[in-house]
């Protein structure tokens, strides 16, 4: 059986481990988040630190996002205002970018990882998620550090953080649609595949790309939802996936649906409400905060049986290493 | 001959047309802009409204961009801090997101656009810079809006304008590679192709990928620079085509452009000097702030002659249509 799949069944679990690291951290340390944060990572940790950007937002502070080479060799055309903290993400902390994009900014510093590592020593402060992966790819160590994270923040904005178990359960009853992801891919060898989300669930839409590109080497994209008709939709056609993440639909992303189908395209909606869709896979209530972690592990399952009936190796995909060094 | 390749060759009569509306607009109007200014676009516009909100940055002001459609329906997951204008953009002044986002602060409204619309009559102020296209594909207006504004944005900080003259005889220089794109389009049958920038090179490789899709139905990508090594590069391989927009290559701008060679894709750079690629378009020295109207033409012609080597008619792409409405 490959890491992958192993490790994306794991979500609950990770959750839990996430629940841990943040009571361990708290414990420990007689600190509190910020106002104004400037989040950075590669890749996968770069999408990641879109949604805690968000999430601070959301919650009244001020959440900016930025790529590690972007904070390093461009920075002067992002207005990150006067950020209190950088926090740099690298499942690794071994990612040379990331080290070297923890020291950009003259404020004090956080790493986000998975090990105890360069990333840790060189932060001022550490939350360490140990959701450890075999996988070349990131898959359940995603919805981990953004769990631990969030309820940090919560914590440290004075709100009710989040009930562990309960969101646990929650990604163990969205794990159950793993056949159900198996047959949409079996049934239907789309050529190229759109990924689609508005606000919290675009930065999403932007994983469930790479996570395609990485596993399956497949024609993928994300957009903002409804950006898709400025031009983007003339990809469609019969050999089209779309998939469409959103917590509440309302009318347009009927229409939107409508309009794919017109092209022949095939819609897959992963939400709360079908949307008219070819495909439907129901994504239970919780708060629009946290609902990333329980969209991830679809759009991995999705990736992951891509990968498998295309014949590839998810675990090691061609030209990828685990910690991206220079 | 297709409206596109005319209205491509179009460039430079296009900047003196966006320096006669830049200079008509302050003759008519006691107006400067303000330091926080929020963005909205659709599509290309949405990719013209984040080079605005760079030069916005980084000329001591504070530049946000968002899609309409963000900016409609999810803008509390956005850090737009407290701005003091809107600027909406769309070619046709008829977008229905557009006219809609146009409303959805509560600050003035400025139109950038190329006609007397719904846009411009909605707004507080309006930029009408004429250059009208036929394509249902946005080219030569996209350079003309951005010198324009920037143009307005010079003036209102106080800062010293462009010289339009001199900025519109180097993209009649830049127009002069237009064979040298074809041949590199016909010697190479790309079968994907990847944009990358930094800064505010970014959003014009995201144009370019834009274009690529409109025009020739093409798989594209577009990634900040160094950011497509973290998973994103598993998808080159001897049928990629690596574009590599840079004002100011360096050291890691030549191990990028050897690693994808060494999956056997071939790399275009286009900038100021070679980084070893296989095909190298030079382009010429220009405040920082300007350069994306120098590499807009190159692009719009990769994506043309691309269309047209895949027997496309690039004027009218099919599922899209010249002003998109709801």
């Amino acid at each position: 059986m490959h890491s992958t799949i192993r490790e994306i069944r794991k979500t609950p679990e990770g959750i839990m481990k996430a629940q841990k690291a943040f009571e361990d951290f708290i414990a420990n340390h007689d600190f509190r988040l910020p106002r104004e944060i400037v989040y950075t990572g590669c890749g996968s940790s770069h999408f990641l630190s879109q949604p805690l950007a968000m999430a601070t937002t959301r919650l009244g502070g001020r959440g900016a996002a930025l790529p590690c080479s972007e904070l390093l060799y461009s920075r002067e055309w992002y207005s990150i205002g006067n950020p209190e903290l950088l926090v740099a993400i690298s499942r690794s902390g071994e990612t040379t970018e990331a080290i070297k994009a923890l020291k950009a900014l003259d404020v004090p510093r956080f790493a986000l990882t998975a090990y105890e590592s360069t990333l840790s020593r060189e932060a001022d402060y550490a939350l360490i998620v140990p959701a450890h992966e075999e996988s070349v790819v990131m898959t359940h160590s995603f919805p981990a550090f953004y769990f631990a994270y969030l309820q940090l923040l919560l914590h440290s904005y004075g709100k009710e953080t989040l009930d562990a178990g309960h969101v646990s359960s929650l990604t163990d009853d969205v794990l159950k649609n793993e056949n159900h992801v198996r047959e949409i891919v079996e049934g239907f060898d789309f050529r190229n595949v759109i990924f689609l989300g508005s606000g919290i669930l675009y930065p999403i839409a932007l994983e469930a790309m790479l996570k395609m590109k990485e596993m399956a080497l497949f024609w993928s994209e994300a957009y903002h939802t409804f950006e898709v008709r400025h031009g983007f939709k003339s990809i469609a056609d019969e050999g089209t996936l779309v998939v469409l993440l959103v917590n509440e639909p309302f009318d347009w992303h009927e229409k939107l649906t409508k309009e794919f189908q017109g092209q022949k395209a095939r819609v897959l909606t992963v939400g709360r409400r079908d949307t008219g869709a070819d495909y439907f896979i129901k994504i239970p209530e919780l708060d629009e905060l946290a609902s990333p972690v329980l969209y991830l592990p679809i759009i991995q399952l999705l990736a992951y049986y891509k990968a498998v009936s295309r014949g590839l190796n998810p675990d090691n995909p061609r030209f990828l290493s685990k910690v991206v060094k220079w």
